[in-house]
């Protein structure tokens, strides 16, 4: 990901309000996995929490790494681990949970099996 | 309005890009001549272009104020002429051109009378 | 503080990411204690962790109200406690790690007891 | 660039104030023939306008491209011509001026021959 001029803030540096925005965006082939044709209409996937700890300042002007693992997989809710990588430094790193939920019925529901069977495939070792 | 922190960039005013951001956030009474309850599943108001004018740069710490009016009602579109200020000094200016569309049958409609008699009132002098 | 379209994501409520942003827009009263004039060239605080506990749904067209209480006062950091509420609902909670930060120096500062005293009066009964 | 799900909005596409920040995003180039190390102690473009038509709806899911051109290179503003695709359709497209500013005398400069010629290079046949 490139960092954008937008994407900074007075105190010269990349805003911490940006790295969530960068993880939400490192989230897509999960939430394909969920919603496989990505309308809204079809909606999955809601965020529960979310823990970010910034370990180091972000520059303008040298691209990003964003990773994203599943940390755990519950009935119907799961864990996201997701770090952003700036010249090989670690940056920031976060949890986020999300759940199943039924946007028509508006209630949670279990993970399909077929679904879970993805998620493991991102399991970090 | 409040400027914040991450509305701010390294060059130490507020970013360029938030300027539509407030200009749109100052459109909410019009948005609702149109969409009463403000329900996206009944939104009306499709932006066609904007054209905005740098006039100044503005500040974190100093609340500004967005005005918003009409400039031109016509059969299915409309312009909206908007600034900010901030000190009392004009920053921003710009003017935006919508047009009233139906999501459903993905075509323009024209301005029903009884909104165009709402947006009249907002014609600046 | 008023929800914006641009705020709102497709799935109809505003995104996630927005939250962390009102957050540190309800934080300007810290800022300014350790920044009086709020001048980024004397910029202080620095964020190191944020956790946010998503509650329920904010709607575009309501108000929300932003709070922000002081739960810890240490050396160098301190903890904001900070929730967000729509039509009375808890729809956001969190609780966000600042750092008394000198960025000339690039290292961490105790907090100076009148800025202290400032804090305790925000701490949350 | 890949549209994020915070760039959506309730009426279920990208909203339109994200079309000023792509815009800028394809700007980097020609920030850094004016800014090499494109450290903000040493920014130098400011925008004095900017001009988006808005032609066709932008959906999340699908990659989008942005282009970006010199259009008319001044004594010391220069404008930008700028297009954003998606599908090969031609969805936003751009007209932006900004001005060789010098922060520390805080005026107007005139554009060095060497940063001319290299506009030059990306002016659109």
């Amino acid at each position: 990901m490139v960092p954008r001029v937008s994407e900074t803030d007075g105190a010269g540096h990349i805003n911490n309000t940006v790295i969530p925005v960068w993880f939400e965006a490192g989230r897509d082939e999960i939430f394909q996995m969920f919603t496989p044709d990505l309308q809204f209409s079809d909606w999955k996937c809601v965020i529960l929490s979310m823990n970010v700890q910034y370990k180091h300042q972000i520059y303008y002007g040298i691209p990003v790494t964003v990773r994203t693992w599943i940390q755990r997989i519950g009935t119907s809710s799961f864990d996201i681990y997701e770090v952003i990588l700036q010249n090989d430094i670690l940056c920031a790193e976060g949890i986020s949970t999300y759940v199943n939920f039924n946007f028509i019925h508006q209630k949670t529901e279990p993970i399909p099996d077929a679904i879970k069977r993805q998620l493991i495939q991102h399991v970090k070792d």
